[in-house]
């Protein structure tokens, strides 16, 4: 007698594994070549492996894989093998906007590791070499920045995907990357403009977290696959709704967080005076109030890199009194209420629909 | 009566007007897209399009092309379109290594045009926004770069060639992407080691210049016509030498170029303490004199970012003194002279070996 295919594991249920196994295999192919070419450069470069095998969640290969699923991909067909290595490929361009992100913000901590400018600012330090510590950080994170967003092509090249259905990657790929840099652009000005504007706010979200973590992976999963128009519409609808919420809620995390959790700072995007739409909602209603310290006590904490725990604790109690944070619960309610919604009404897998649902909720309901 | 075919104008004629023409197309269809959802990274990406368009020379496409001359490829036939779109994708990871180098290096102006991230901070300096004029540049120049080599990878795959040759153009490909980076760790690493072995010099000069200027844009354009094995490692031996003595021709013109005709700043190399091999040996030959002041001169002149005009002039006076421009100079011929032996031993389509004696000879012996 034989078991039910439903019985059997597949890789709907193994994916950060299967994802991590395939980072693996590539990154100690490459980094042979490496060490016979440039041993010194295949040092550095497992600064960077480290940070993209210390990720859990495997968010973006996920939503690919479930897009894949939701047009009618096998999982234990096979293409199943080349789909989980193109999907992986996103584990890589995230390698990338992570050290380039960090470099940026000058942020000194991501997934409870010192970040890759820091450490190779340590590194030059504690070698006593001649000035410039952090000139040689930050050159180190370009380089490694960069290496990951060439690797994560040449993944995806190498992923034995055909040549048809690589064609048709070609177009979520190429957009997810473009809006990634965008999004990561407009963020950063409107930190610099001082733009506290909710819809700058969202815009960001949209492009940055919306398209490059939720809507583009499953736009790739279901060109993969060849979906027909209707079903990459609705994932795409989908996909916006829950990356919004996924990002909202990444908002509040990055202010009430516990950094054990989150494996950042507590209230790192205080001192980075990021332009969140949760800020942004406190500072205006902050700016309503007559007579009334909100203002001050947000303004205080907004960009203030040596803001300490007091400080932290007040801005957090501000936001929840003035409601902000209330705000933007509701908002993650209600997109991924839309999300789910726009999910119904599209003509997908029904084992994708399970799948895609449970990933809603845990893109939109988590502590870390 | 027929004009006879060689009479007619081909691409071979007009190579750096053919790869402007593709870059101009690829840049106004992702502008025209940019511009609809991030019209301010639109603007942005202007000073990326700027330094690409405003280079002349196209010798990584140059050599590519050639390479693929050199196995057959037919100059009017179908496949140079795509071929030429193919090769000058190049022009783009050269794009990301202008961009994130002068970052890295802090260089002030590239191609007569002020760099990338002194552009963005003096824009941000100029808008009066909150403080980090720098670190504003720094992050635009970061997204610039990284969107140039992400845009590269999209040219290629956009490129037109058939499946069966876009394989075959993968392995010379991500080399050529990781050798460039790897080449750039390595020469930091060496500035600030201080490692003044000549020895170093080399293996810096073979990853970052020979391997990626030369070598593997050969290999990319014979991968692409499907060249014999023999014609492949013909070409790779005849570009390792002539892409070494490029960057020797390179290291004498960062010190002895002319700024009106380079577009760097005079004695550039010296100001950031980079080690070529003509340093090496001079350093090397400095230090075998007694009593003698070139070992000051050239010591208070390398890395010396305030070195003025005078500094710039001992230096020189210096190095040649001491004989390393002339071994520098002897070193060039010996490669050229090997190079194009090697050449003259591998099996290839006669245009070609003219095509890549000029080529050869417009690397080395050129003033800018």
């Amino acid at each position: 007698m034989h078991s039910s295919p439903r019985s059997l594991r597949t890789p709907d249920d193994d994916l950060p594994d299967l994802v991590r196994h395939e980072l693996v295999s590539f990154f100690e192919t490459r980094q042979a070549v490496q060490r016979a070419t440039a041993g010194e450069f295949a040092d550095a470069t497992d600064s960077l492996i480290e940070l993209v095998l210390s990720g859990g969640k495997r968010l973006r290969p996920t939503f690919a894989w479930w897009g894949w699923r939701a047009a009618g991909g096998d999982p234990t067909g096979a293409q199943a093998g080349a789909v989980i290595r193109a999907a992986s490929a996103l584990e890589l361009i995230q390698g990338c906007a992570l050290v380039h992100d960090d470099l940026m913000d000058d942020s000194p901590r991501r997934r409870g590791l010192p970040t890759v400018h820091v450490t190779f600012a340590e590194r030059h330090r504690q070698a006593g070499w001649a000035t410039g510590s952090n000139r040689f950080g930050m050159a180190a994170a370009v380089l490694l920045g960069d290496l990951s967003l060439a690797w994560a092509d040449d993944m995806l090249r190498e992923s034995g995907l055909s040549a048809a259905a690589a064609t048709r990657a070609a177009e979520p790929w190429q957009a997810m990357r473009t809006e990634m840099l965008a999004g990561q652009y407009l963020d950063m000005l409107a930190q610099v403009r001082g733009d506290e504007d909710p819809e700058t706010a969202l815009r960001v979200n949209r492009l940055k977290s919306a398209a490059y973590t939720v809507e583009r992976p499953l736009h790739l999963g279901a060109a993969i696959a060849d979906a027909p128009a209707a079903v990459v519409a609705g994932l795409r609808g989908f996909g916006t709704a829950i990356g919004v919420a996924f990002q909202l809620r990444d908002d509040q995390l990055g202010v009430f967080g516990d950094p054990a959790v989150t494996g950042k700072p507590a209230g790192d995007d205080l001192r980075e005076g990021k332009r969140t739409l949760l800020l942004s909602i406190g500072m205006r209603r902050a700016a309503e109030r007559v007579n009334d310290s909100a203002s001050a006590i947000l303004r205080a904490a907004v960009g203030n890199a040596e803001l300490d725990e007091d400080g932290v604790s007040a801005a957090r109690a501000v936001l929840i009194d003035l409601g902000a944070v209330a705000e933007v619960e509701k908002e993650i309610d209600r997109l991924t209420e839309q999300a789910l919604t726009e999910l119904a009404a599209t003509p997908i897998v029904s084992d994708a629909r399970e799948g895609l649902t449970r990933l809603a909720a845990s893109a939109t309901r988590r502590d870390h």
